[in-house]
């Protein structure tokens, strides 16, 4: 049992207390997927609820401990998933949310993120200065700064969805998980691996955004100048070392995916699973697609983490025929 | 309380028997939708499953209670989605499963429902040809005909969604609930009116397919020649007099709307839901598109019942920018 910064037990208490609209979600097998795959495949959909991704697990969580506490305000840097969800549970517990994010990010996000009540200061260059800019803003305000995947409450909540596919009824032979910042890598691998440790951890990232990747491969920090993909959500340089120190003890393997097969990704997910997701949540469906070796045969379940994805952009990456017949 | 065919009792032991992958579906807030709508509006969400609709609740209560007894064989009529849920739980407990379709029947659905292993024959003509064709192999080789809504397993599994929309958390001013055979609007109708009889049951069912509507403002059976509209789910033309019978005891409204708006329904889900969804699953939404004024100020929640669409159509109808930016 691997000794990570998470312990099921405050995982499982943070079931308890998460809005229940965000628990539970749909996991089911896409046989219709399965021939253009040539394994089993079955999907774990974190985007049917009221902000479209896994990430209200964590702020659900986290919020609901700030309750009582004298801390009224939060603040995080967001690619936008993580701000819309802290934007989301904070309204509902009465906290100022404030959300800082790069003047780059998907518009959606940021205007839902907006729509939920939340302050959102915009900055220039990329989400590590968008990063910086939250630390700043909470030092100066004394308020409480969100840091995702390094703030524990962010990973127990994301790890809910691994006690969720560890209960359920059909086994899996490998769980493939998207890689950022990772909490939801070191979140669901920790129950996995607790819990069923048979099961292989397979986190998925995108070539032009390796960071976490490298650093696993070579066991201590490695940051990047540059991240360059569609897959915003996951578009980090600079690793948290307490999160890759979690990441270490618990994946099995790390593998990069090229920006192409993230598009077939999204478009095999569109024609025969009948999903619009955004580029972060194909990930696992790509690495499928570039290794049909190694999983043929094999029952994988990928966890299908967010829809939020500007439809313009969406047309341009899955079109030109964006619902024509595909081979 | 209305006296329907239907008994709450069996209702919930129908829950029991339904594989759990078709239970507990998502139900949720769509915050960005309201601006468009001008109400509040919840998703109760039927496409994430094996067969992408909410038909195998009914096809998994009916088969297993086949179980045991000496029909190892059933036929069914279908546009596609019963005979998909059909072909599943069939498989699933080793029963022989015939579906009967229109050669003109959408093309996933077809092709699904071979995929699951059914026998499928097409017939030429409507969906109404298609149900005696399966009335009369049924006869012939002395096997089992499932008859979608006059079968009480089909209405009893259906109205397990009503179970759950009376059992959340939130209280809904409205439902809003697509017409075809009746299965779905009977069954949730009669729950939802025994246990909170102050939620208006709303069906809404296409402008030229209105036979189910006409017979219920008119307190009698009327048939029309022809079914004329994109929405393939519930283009029936000859409802069944005893489902009607079930209708006026629970509904308190049926209102026909455009395809246009149908197609706008579907546009809406997909930009600001991130849905995509056949025709019959956006009927709810067009039904608020055409009359806002009825819906200002009110909380509607809104089956969305398949997601089983040929891509080239969708994209026909949503297109020609289909994830483009719209007023």
């Amino acid at each position: 049992m691997p000794v990570t910064r998470l312990d099921t037990a405050w995982i499982r208490a943070a079931r308890r207390a998460i809005d229940p609209v965000f628990l539970d979600t749909p996991l089911y097998r896409c046989e219709a997927l399965e021939p253009r795959l040539g394994c089993a495949v079955s999907i774990k959909l974190e985007t049917a609820n009221p902000v479209r991704s896994f990430k209200a697990r964590g702020t659900e969580w986290l919020t609901s401990r700030l309750a009582g506490s004298a801390s009224r305000a939060v603040v995080c840097a967001s690619a936008g998933n993580i701000g819309q969800a802290l934007a989301w549970s904070g309204r509902r517990r009465g906290l100022d949310v404030t959300v800082v994010a790069s003047r780059s990010a998907t518009r959606v996000k940021l205007d839902r993120i907006r729509a939920l009540g939340a302050v959102l200061e915009l900055v220039d260059g990329d989400h590590e200065r968008a990063r910086e800019r939250a630390a700043a803003l909470a030092l100066r305000d004394g308020i409480r700064l969100v840091e995702d995947s390094l703030d524990l409450e962010t990973c127990e909540g994301a790890a809910t969805v691994g006690l969720e596919l560890v209960e359920a009824a059909e086994a899996f032979d490998t769980v493939l998980i998207a890689l950022g910042g990772g909490a939801l890598a070191t979140g669901v691998g920790h129950v996995v691996k607790e819990l069923t440790p048979g099961v292989e951890v397979i986190c998925v990232q995108p070539l032009g955004a390796p960071a976490m990747t490298l650093s696993w491969r070579q066991r201590r920090v490695v940051t990047t100048d540059t991240a360059d993909t569609i897959a915003d959500g996951v578009a980090g340089r600079c690793p948290v070392p307490a999160v890759l120190d979690d990441l270490l003890l618990v994946a099995d393997d790390a593998v990069l995916v090229r920006e192409e097969s993230i598009v077939a990704g999204m478009r095999l997910l569109l024609d025969h699973a009948g999903l619009v997701v955004e580029p972060s949540a194909a990930l696992g469906i790509a690495a499928v697609l570039e290794d049909r070796d190694r999983f043929a045969g094999r029952h994988v379940v990928t966890v299908v983490c967010g829809s939020n994805v500007d439809p313009d952009a969406y047309h341009r990456w899955v079109g030109p025929a964006p619902f024509g017949h595909r081979p």
